[in-house]
């Protein structure tokens, strides 16, 4: 039973609200970094941490992926996010006014179209989290002055929402994934694990080919180096395959094969019928 | 006939120095950004590009390999270097009495256990470029302040090494691309590609094998999201085959399969010997 949840970020930040959508409104352990909710979890100071592990237009948290393999974790479930990114600042505030605009790095980057045409005037303030830098607009209380986050910063915050959907490309999904000590119960129906393969040529094809003959679909496979072999690559792979009899056959099959596997965990699979 | 590259930083970077390695002593054209390096190409400001795409600790540059898609540019050879981060500062400057080190993010991060023992007292300052924070650490001349650079920096700058190879992981090597516009005569032993597989399940077995039946080896494979699509992927494909007939049997079998192919290049792949 999951009673509390780390995640990077603030109230009302995207984090939070993929947290709310995957485990309900239980209780927060705010953390500056991914690495401080990894540890969180490790320490017993909460009883799971949900991690952004991938963006549609930015691609893989490689820092994520490598905290996975220096953790002992488990994926226990995902989440998907359409990220709706507004313009927020005081009541009254006029758009062709704003002189400068704060937010997070990778929330600026994504309205840069917008920033760069209606917002052509104003300046651009990189801040460490996007709801945190509605919440520092509000102290500064400048009708000049904006932040970029999303909807559910503004109300919590109590301040106007300026412009809506102001993100470049409104493909902009990002999947969350919950970790824990410990394996959950219930159904799955996907599982991620990772493994480095063997130098031979066809390496890599044999190992798709035990998961192909099987019928079971990747829906994700990411390269990352090994840190102290240059140019030797680990493999995370997605399976659309839960901890079940062709699954089980296939672990099997691998043990004959040159690789070191790493079962991440095995859960199911986020909602995405609204991608 | 190269005579001039694009590259992105200053004199005695380590773009600098792989771009030396490369192409000898012909001209250069500093870049800020690799965005600027690929448009100087593409407008004829110089013959070709030099871009690192890949670093065996940090991965991936996926702004390179976004930018391979977004021109069409051809890769025409490679390099790589390993990366030795020396701390540079005035001659006679006592590392103990170092207040504070100014380097690339990249270059902070390369030296972080060096940094939090022998440099614990000293605050870590972010430059754009490796190279020009020795030039300003030389501007300053102030003898509690210190650069992270290459070797060649401290010499081209007249400044001292105060402590050589400071990185945490000795097998810190990067891999870099040169591009130019049309591709170059001679032996090819390398090729890069770019592919969009179907959805079904097991293209990317389907894809993969056209290759291992043909004891084609792959020297690295890199997913990166579509932009605009959700969650769809294409791969970037380094196989260790040049343009003959085993890769033209091969290209002609793709054909048949449900996947959209652009070949990057085909070149001379770098020297890896001293790796």
């Amino acid at each position: 039973m999951t009673k509390t949840v780390a995640i990077q970020g603030d109230q009302a930040s995207f984090h939070d609200i993929a947290a709310k959508r995957l485990f309900g409104d239980v209780g927060r352990v705010y953390c500056d970094t991914f690495a401080r909710t990894f540890e969180a979890v490790t320490e017993g100071k909460a009883d799971a941490a949900l991690c952004a592990i991938e963006n549609s237009l930015y691609g893989s948290i490689n820092e994520v992926y490598d905290l996975l393999l220096a953790h002992q974790l488990k994926i226990t479930g995902e989440v998907f996010l359409r990220i709706e990114q507004c313009l927020i600042g005081l009541p009254g505030t006029k758009v062709d006014n704003i002189k400068k605009v704060y937010s997070h790095p990778v929330a600026l980057a994504q309205c840069a179209a917008y920033l760069d045409t209606t917002l052509a005037q104003a300046e651009r303030e990189e801040y460490h989290d996007t709801a945190a830098s509605v919440a520092f607009v509000k102290e500064l209380g400048d009708p000049t002055i904006a932040a970029i986050a999303s909807r559910e910063a503004a109300e919590l915050h109590g301040l106007s929402i300026l412009a809506a959907s102001i993100e470049t490309n409104k493909e902009n999904y990002t999947r969350f994934v919950a970790l824990s000590k410990a394996v959950q119960p219930g159904p799955t129906n996907k599982t991620s694990l990772v493994v480095e393969l063997g130098k031979a040529p066809g390496s890599l094809y044999a190992f798709l080919g035990v998961f192909a003959k099987r019928s079971i679909a990747l829906s994700k496979l990411q390269s990352r180096p090994i840190v102290g072999k240059a140019w030797h690559y680990i493999f995370y792979v997605d399976l659309e395959v839960g901890d079940n009899n062709a699954f089980k056959e296939a672990l099997a099959e691998l043990e004959s094969l040159d690789c070191t596997l790493t079962v991440l965990g095995s859960y199911k699979a986020g909602e995405s019928a609204n991608l």
